[in-house]
Formats: structure tokens, C-alpha cells, sequence
């Protein structure tokens, strides 16, 4: 009896495979058995804490295939493992079946299936015994008879003690916010009302309405700590800075503290504290981020220099870029004499800010750390909250990405703002929600960073600001966006070719008027509105693309259940395009020649459709795209 | 330092990756490093008896993942290794350079270089210790320097103390007739020139100049030991025999012996001895057939009554599949209480016939038998004799198929004679070629078998018969026929519908006119003479498919280094078929426009092709293929 291609499974349970607090999971395996016996499997799953496994019989799905379908409700760490035996007495039940139908003497078998049944009654519980005495009973009697059945479907639940046991494969449960959500990203230095004054985490409360009517589940904020002195960048990432520029929030570390405090610029830890309580009350999230790294005048610099890499000639090692130097930035060195302390005090860093209420974090380069020192941390946060999610900034190698979600990361950045054309755009969504990596890298696609300016916005219309945001939100469950620059349109860039911002809020306190004529935000809330009360859009495993006669044009569904939506987005930003698609209506299990309505979440226009081909034109000068329900008439 | 997808690898290592001595073997993993640092890596493989590995370095291929290429030259049990580390040394020579040519001061560098330096010399043989003195020298002058990069390249190869080691992964190493060979069944007792008496082992040697002329690499024949009387068989698997009738090689066992006894009808055990040696004269091996059941009269059957299953009444059961019942086969039961003395026994009987001089076996229905027990049974005879060859006949659910093929089987017959329409015949040999199995499965296609006589053969034409063969023998280095009924284009089934030939050579003495006007068997050796000429036919990694505008016309190459073969065959054995075909030029290595000359090995006609478009018309009445060999100008 051999248990092959089990999944969900990475790398052989090298690496837990994902899913969601209350989300069915189908665990399937290859159940390959010589000769010609019936196969009986159970998958038992072990809940973190649990004493013992629950236990759900495997159907079989043809071709040596089997599967269970398990709910897990509980976040965290579990492990499943798959159990299946060459079931002899289903296979004597069948066989005698044959034997009794041909005509048979089935006396001999009949004797031989209550040996079997005796054997395995010495096994059960108490309860299950009576189930075996009925059927031996009844094996006095005509065949097929229900009596014996039961006693047969016991048989197919209880492993014999020759059964074959797969390897416990572990299971990382995640709360519903790892696969789904809004990201809005907003330095709260720029959230002052008064263009006299940077902004605080107090203003930041003020905008919390401005950010739930956005739609809103998961506010960013860049780090919030003191700003090193040392080396300060100027505007615009200029060498000089002066007296009053604010620094990089990235160079951490000061007089003032280091990664445990507050900028006494944008307050207090109460006011964090006060901040993710006024949140979590709007039904937003604090997100705050993880930078391993410090300026010169990082208290630790001082305190533990064993924690930084040192020079031939004594001093502590730069960031740099071979032939570029970060003066303002230390790395730490994970694999440094002294890992053991500077581990753990990251742990507590992490720790300290989860007990102000943060579950949410953004994790600045972490391709840049060593991969066993995130397994390490991350595995840690869990053991104690579970449910806390970290979201992985590498913006780097697609294996090294890979291998960050391996190791324990919730979410990760991803290459959406340089897929642009169709083709792109349909190749990288599919690998994203279908690709081999799917059972372990969940991607959060961005419309824009403060480190992003994508040329298409820079070259942008309106449209274009539309569309981009209309394929992050319909086809990715968890997208983003770096505000207020995305809603307010904000195009400059610091060169031609550069996708910095000018004037950065990375180097600068910038003042915007959220509620500028022109703003996106009204669009941007009610279509988060749509999306949130659409499931459809809130899983990736049904996303579909559908054919449509226009290069331009991209067709997607998404469906959950009974609800189905269905998006169009023209990747032209100037003309109107418009053409004819062909849904595969049995794929979202329509008829062939249904009839249906189409609802347009955004515009609250419907159509009537028939059948597979449909027309859609869509015009720049208003919204280059439609989001449809499907509303059959059925339903 | 990661290392993932390893290939290659089955089950992560659970199983043996298989390949031939002689042949070039790529090994490849994702070497998947945080940072910025370069990467160095080696494999190591250890050959069977061997003291040490012997190492080859690894080359990147982009995107994270590297490569070397080995050739092992013993056959048997192999094992290897991927070593990777960041590369100290190689990043600071890289870094170093950019700094230099940036015009920075290098003076540090240089110093943390020479201390990188002094680490590796520690920890150096002798011989490679001045290389590190030179280029400790050399770092004072200017970079780059060819003594700098000598001791960068000998680090390349000298693995770090924190290098990261793959697990061993087991490789077996088969000779080249496990992957490339023509196989002839052929029954000794119907190889009699004599009509008036069965055929002997003698008969078989004078029939070797025949097989050779055919072109067979392999002559297999199907069990040579005594037959049971015991429910004898009688003529088309009639329940009732006659005295004279010889009944099914496959229930064996009798007065005059067992497994290791050879039939006295047929001769002795010197007489084998002498064929085998007499056969390889001729380039022939001899396969045996591994069928492990017994007849009711097998000396086991009382000599060892534990090594079968017994039922309730305590009789030993039969061979069924219910409703029906084998009263002339007792199967061994290989789970039962005397197992370990059972398996013994059964090892026993291959080394007996290995000592005889046999190197290949042909396994009756393996997937009726346990795995594990194959798994133990092959093991243990190629520790002893690592080239044997065993060839699974399990005609079952490829699930079942592949498992046999990963715990040791050589070779597995196929579904080749079931896959007869242009798109089964390409997406089976596509599976085979290239599908996830190709690591471990290796097909060997069979035109026909003493069981199966396809529908196509019954009702086609002699065109049929050879189509079947260019398909076989084109696109797969291994196959097969049974004779002489293939080349004497036997059609008669017992019965419409039926699978069965009449007057099967299974349950009766057949006498043939081996030398018939018609036979194919001038036809097959000339075939088969071409393909031993051409290295492009003998693996299958280079089957390709190319486009043809025509559903009735396969069309395919399959390359080796220059030697290019191009093949076509119509599957109407009736009418004339025609089609213009497009070929792939780039994935053959030739230019989109050159001008090429197709030599047919089958008729030796010379035809002058430009470019990837060329017509072929195929008749039935002549030979409905062609396989050409490309002659390019430059070669």
C-alpha cells in the first residue's frame, strides 16, 4: 500500500502547506495498491493544542485517487496525515457479491467473512461491537444485506494494523485577513491637517473615517520609530540634509530610542496604542513594519556592537551596493558571534509591538536576512499568536520570494506593477492564483509604493489609474495601494525613468488635500464596498480568464458558490475598445444557451446576455472597465 | 543557503532516478541564497565499491538555478550530491572589482580579502596552497589580477564549513539495453522445423541466424518449466485437455519440477546454457520469464504448503477474479507466515537462471505481487548483478505501473496497442518521452503479445502491420513483437471482439512457415538494421512532434547530437493520404531557411527540402512511412 502525491504538501512537508480558518480544504493522495483489493483511507488533522486528530473518511475520485474535504476553524500550526490499508473485508464483501450472483457456493466465503469480522471486533470500541454482532448474524442469510453493510462501512473507517501511515505533513491555518484585504499605505507624518505641521499618530485617528470609507481592512504605516541623525537624508534622497528635514522613517535609531520606541514626533506608545484600538473599532487593522536594520545613532550601535559586521580597520560595516554606500544604514548580522541575543531581541521587538495590539506586519527587504532567522522568528510569533500576519517586501528573485513564503511568511509583495499588457497580465495572475506555488505564496498586488511610481501611471490617464486598480481588486483578493499619492493621482516622477516619486514622502513631509475635487476616493470606496459584499472576489482558487477578440480587452471571472463575478478592464488609457468575448459558461456551471442579467457593481447598470458571446465597449472618458454580477434566473 | 528541486530525483529521494553508463546525465537544483552573495556549488557522485565521490562543478543557467553534467560509466547503485554555499570570496572579488573601478579606495577590501584568503588556505591540500600564496602576493598590485582570480576559482570549488548539503539522492545506473533494444517473443515449443514434433531449446538455436536477420537485441521466451497436469488447459482455454495436448507454459510446476527446472520436452538446463551463449554470439540476449505462481502439481505445492494461501476449509485457494476461478494456478502468498523462507526461495530462483547465463527477465503481472517484495527482490539481485534487466509485464492502472517502475523494474510494457488515433499516439508517446514519469518509467511498446492481438491488426491490411512497426520501432528505443504471428500477419481472434489469437501458441504446439512468401521479416530487419545506425532512435529525450495538415499523418524526429531523424506515418491502411508538414527547424538546431536533403531508410530514396514546409504522400499499397535521416550541406 504506497501514499503518493499527497497535497496540499511543500516540498514533501519540508515546509507547512496554507489555508484559512474556515475554509474547506480538499486533501487528496494517490492510494496505489497491488493487485486487486478495495483501498480504505482516513485523513486525520491534528489542531494545535488538540489532544487527539479528527478523522474524515477519503472518497475515492477514480484513477488511485482519493480525497477528504476538512474545515479547520482553529489558526495556527496543524499537521494532517493520510491512513489507508487494503481493506479485506470491503474486498470480500465485493467479491462474495460476485460469487453469490454467478450462483455460487459462497458457504466457504461466507465463513472466511466472519473470521474478518471477529478480527476486527477485537479491535473496536465498545459501541461499534454491536454493529459487528448484527452483521455475523445476518451472514446467515441472503446477500447483499444492509446489517453486513454497516459492518462493511465500519471496516472502511478503522485502520487494520498493517495500514500505511504518510508522514505527518504540517498545515499553517491562517485567519481570513492573510488571503484577503485591502492595503493602504500613508505616512503619518503627511496626515496633518495643518500644512504648518508634520503630522502625528493623532491625526492619523482623524483619518480614520477618510480611510474606512476608502474600503479600507489593513492601514500601513511606514516605521514609526526615531530617526537617526547620522548621515540624514536629505529631500529627494539628497546626501545633505538639513536641520528640519525628517529623515528617512528607514534609518531607525536615535538618541530617543530604537526599533521599541515612538518618534516623539508622531507621539507616544499610548497613542499607537489608542491608534490601533480606534482602528480596530472602524474594522481596520494596524500594519506596521519591520526594518532590521539602524542608523549610526541606533542605541544598540552603542550597546551591542557585536549585534553589527565589522571592517579590517574595526569600524561597523555600511549597507551598500557594490559600488554604492549607505552611510546612513547599519545591517545587522544575523549570523554574527552574538546571534542568539540580537535573535531574540528582535523576537521581543516583535513581541512589544504585538502587545500594543499590532497584528499586522509589513517586513521591509527580508531577502536580505538570512531565510533559517525568519523560519526562526516567525515560527516563535506564531507559537504564542497565532494569528498574526507578516507581509513579505522582497522585491527580488521569484525563488528567493519563494522560499521567504516557504519559510513563513504570510503574504508577499509581488510583480503586478510590471505586468502591463494582457498577455503579461493573464500569464502572472494565473501563476499566481493556479501556479505550483500557490499552496504556500499568497501575493498582495500594489498599484504603487512610495518606491514605485510605475511608468504607466507616470504616462497615465485617469483610465489608467482606473484600470490598474480594477485588476488589483478584482482579480487578487488582497491588493494595495500607497496613498494618498494613488488616489490623488500624483504622477511626477524624480527623472524620466525613475520610478521614485518626486519629492518623496520617504525625505519629506508632504501636506495633501484628501478631499481634492478629482480625487479617486469616492470611486475606490464603493468599489471596495462591491468587493466586500462579493465572495466571489474573495478567494483566488476560481479565478478564470475568458476569451475576448480585443489585445486590449482582459475578461476574468471569479466565483464562490453561487456567486459569480465577471470583470472586463481595457488596458487602453486614450481610446474607446470594445469587442466580443466568449465565456466558458460551463466552467462557472451555466447552460450553454442561459439566459442572464449582468450587474455592473460600478455604474449599477444591467444587461441582459444570452449564451457564451457577448459585446462590451468600454470609454476611457468614464470607467474602463465593468464589474458584473451574474444574476441568473434561477437565483 | 537553500537547495531545491533537485532533479534527478523521484519522491524526493525515496526512490532511485534512473540512467544509462555511457550516457551524459544533467543534474540541476535551484540554489536559492538571501542577499546578494554569489553562490558556489558541486555535485559529488559516488559510484557502487567506490572510496570516494568524485566531484564536478556546478554551472548557473540563470534564475537561481545550476547545473553539472556527469557520465557514469558502472552500472548499479549510484548516489549523489548538491553542495552549495555563499561564496565569500567570489562576492568580495566581484564587490572589490566595483569598487576599484569606481576609483573608492580598495585598501580595506584588500585586507578583508587576503584574511578570506588565509581562511580557505587553511583548509587546502597541499598542491593548491601556493595558488593562494600567489594571489595573496598579487593583491597588492592592481585588480583584476589572474593570480587573484585563480585562488576565486579554486574557491569555487572548495566547499565552506557552513556549505549547505543536499540529502544523498539515489541514482541507478542501468546498461544501454535497459532504454534502447528490440525485443522477439517467440514460443520454443512452436520452433520446430519439424511438423510432426513440438519445438526444442535446440530447435531455438538453429532459429538464431532468423532472429538476428530480424534485428532482435532480445529473444524472449515464455516459461521453460515443467507444466502442471492438474487442470490442464486444453486448446483455446478450454477447461477440458486432452492427453497430448502440452497445456500454458504459466501453470507451472510438475512431477519433473518447479521454478528452476527446465521442461524435458524442451530440453535441459545445458541446453539453455547453450542457447544463451550461442544467442549472445549472434548479439542476442536471452529473457526468461519470472511468473511466480504454480500449478497444483508444482513439488512446493507439497513441499511447502505455508507458502501458499489457504481458505477456510483449509484448501489452498486459487487463483480468481470473481466470479470466476483459476483451478490450475495456486498463487504464492508473499504476506504469509512463512514469507521470509518464501521471498528466499523466489531470489533463489532468478540467480539460478542468472548463473545460467540470463541478463533479463520478463515479470508476469508484477502488480498482483506486493511492492515491497519487488522492491527487496530486484535490490538484492543487482547487488550482486547490477546489470540484469527485469521488464514488468503489468497491463493495470498507470498508477499501479509507475510504482513498479520506482521500487526497481527496469522496463514496463506499455499501452501502446490501445493508443491508435494521431492525437492518442502523440500525447502517449509525449507522456512517455517527456511526462513527470520519464525519470524512472521506461516504456517498452509491443506491437502484439501471445495476449493481445489489437482490434487494428484483426481488421487491417499489411499496411496496418507495418505502420504498427515504423510507430514502434520510430519513436521508441524500446519494443517488442511477438513472432512469428507479427511478421506473418496472424489476424484470427477466437472470437469477434476478442483480444484472444485462435489456436493460441499459449495452450497449443504451433508449427509456422517462418520463410512464407509475404512475411514482414525482410522488412524488419531493414528497419531494424537503420535504427542500430542511427543514435538519434536509441533514447527517447528527443522525441518531438511537428505540425502535419493532415489527421491521418503522424509526423515526429527524434535527434542526437548531428544525427537527425525525421518520421512519418499514415494511419489509413486503405486509402492514399497526402499533407504538407511544418517543421520546427530552430528546436532541431538548423536554420529557418536551409536548404536539406531527407535520405529514406526504408526505400533509400533522397528527397531535396527547404525550409520547415515539405509534402509527403503516403500509400498503402507500398510502405505507409517514411523515416528519413537529414543530410544537412555542412555535415
Amino acid at each position: 500500500m504506497a501514499i503518493e502525491s499527497v497535497v496540499p504538501t511543500v516540498d514533501g512537508g519540508r515546509f507547512p502547506a496554507k489555508c484559512i480558518a474556515g475554509d474547506a480544504l480538499a486533501i487528496e493522495a494517490d492510494l496505489v495498491c497491488d493487485g486487486h483489493d478495495l483501498v480504505s483511507a482516513i485523513v486525520q488533522v491534528t489542531a494545535p493544542g488538540a489532544k487527539s486528530p479528527t478523522t474524515t473518511e477519503m472518497e475515492s475520485l477514480g484513477n488511485d485517487r482519493s480525497r477528504a474535504v476538512v474545515t479547520p476553524t482553529l489558526t495556527g500550526a496543524h499537521s494532517f496525515r493520510v491512513i489507508a490499508w487494503a481493506d479485506r473485508i470491503s474486498t470480500w464483501y465485493r467479491d462474495t457479491l460476485a460469487f453469490e450472483r454467478s450462483g455460487a457456493d459462497t458457504t466457504l466465503d461466507r465463513r472466511e467473512g466472519a473470521a474478518l469480522l471477529q478480527r476486527l471486533r477485537g479491535a473496536l470500541r465498545k459501541r461499534d461491537i454491536a454493529v459487528i454482532d448484527a452483521a455475523l448474524q445476518a451472514l446467515g442469510g441472503p446477500l447483499p444485506n444492509p446489517e453486513v453493510e454497516r459492518a462493511v462501512a465500519l471496516a472502511r473507517r478503522s485502520p487494520t494494523p498493517d495500514a500505511t501511515t504518510s508522514p505527518d505533513y504540517p498545515l499553517r491555518v491562517d485567519p481570513p485577513l492573510a488571503v484577503c484585504g485591502v492595503w493602504y499605505e500613508m505616512f503619518p507624518r503627511s496626515a496633518s491637517p495643518d500644512p504648518d505641521r508634520p503630522g502625528t499618530l493623532a491625526d492619523v485617528v482623524a483619518r480614520l473615517p477618510y480611510v474606512t470609507a476608502l474600503g479600507a481592512d489593513v492601514l500601513y504605516l511606514p516605521p514609526i520609530h526615531p530617526i537617526g541623525r547620522s548621515h540624514r537624508k536629505g529631500p529627494n534622497n539628497s546626501l545633505e540634509a538639513s536641520a528640519s528635514d525628517p529623515g528617512s522613517p528607514w534609518a531607525i535609531g536615535a538618541a530617543e530610542g530604537g526599533h521599541l520606541a515612538v518618534d516623539p514626533d508622531l507621539g507616544t506608545l499610548d497613542d499607537l496604542a489608542h491608534l490601533v484600538t480606534a482602528a480596530r473599532h472602524h474594522g481596520v487593522e494596524i500594519a506596521l513594519d519591520l526594518a532590521w536594520q539602524a542608523a549610526p545613532d541606533h542605541p544598540w550601535v552603542a550597546e551591542h556592537p557585536e549585534w553589527f559586521a565589522h571592517r579590517a580597520d574595526g569600524t561597523i560595516r555600511h549597507a551598500s551596493n557594490p559600488p554604492k554606500l549607505y552611510q546612513d544604514i547599519y545591517p545587522f548580522d544575523l549570523e554574527g558571534p552574538d546571534r542568539d541575543a540580537l535573535w531574540a531581541a528582535l523576537l521581543e521587538v516583535v513581541r512589544h509591538w504585538i502587545d500594543a495590539g499590532v497584528r499586522v506586519f509589513r517586513v521591509d527587504n527580508p531577502h536580505t536576512k538570512p531565510f533559517p532567522f525568519w523560519e526562526w522568528l516567525i515560527a516563535q510569533v506564531h507559537e504564542r499568536d497565532s494569528d498574526v500576519i507578516f507581509l513579505s517586501e522582497a522585491f527580488t528573485r521569484p525563488k528567493v520570494m519563494h522560499r521567504l513564503a516557504k519559510v513563513g511568511f504570510t503574504q508577499s509583495y509581488t510583480y503586478f506593477t510590471w505586468r502591463e499588457t494582457k498577455s503579461e497580465i493573464i500569464d502572472y495572475f494565473n501563476e499566481l492564483a493556479h501556479g505550483p506555488g500557490s499552496a504556500y505564496f499568497r501575493g498582495n498586488v500594489w498599484t504603487n509604493t512610495p518606491d514605485i511610481l510605475p511608468g504607466h501611471l507616470q504616462r497615465g490617464s485617469r483610465a489608467t489609474f482606473l484600470a490598474r486598480l480594477l485588476l488589483a481588486a478584482g482579480m487578487s483578493a488582497s491588493y494595495g495601494m500607497f496613498g494618498p499619492s494613488f488616489e490623488l493621482m500624483v504622477r511626477d516622477s524624480i527623472a524620466p525613468g525613475s520610478e521614485e516619486y518626486l519629492d518623496s514622502e520617504k525625505y519629506q513631509v508632504r501636506h495633501w488635500d484628501f478631499d481634492a475635487p478629482g480625487s479617486l476616493a469616492p470611486f475606490i470606496g464603493h468599489l471596495n464596498r462591491a468587493r466586500r459584499a462579493h465572495p466571489a472576489l474573495h478567494r483566488n482558487d476560481s479565478l478564470r480568464f475568458h476569451h475576448i477578440d480585443n489585445d486590449q480587452i482582459v475578461c476574468w471571472t471569479k466565483q464562490c458558490g453561487d456567486d459569480r463575478v465577471l470583470g472586463f478592464v481595457s488596458l487602453d488609457s486614450w481610446q474607446v475598445q470594445s469587442g466580443w468575448c466568449g465565456l466558458d459558461l460551463a466552467a462557472l456551471g451555466m447552460e450553454p444557451d442561459e439566459a442572464f442579467v449582468v450587474h455592473d457593481l460600478l455604474t449599477d447598470a444591467r444587461y441582459s446576455w444570452q449564451g457564451a458571446r457577448g459585446f462590451v465597449q468600454l470609454d476611457p472618458g468614464t470607467v474602463p472597465g465593468h464589474l458584473f454580477e451574474i444574476l441568473r434566473e434561477a437565483t
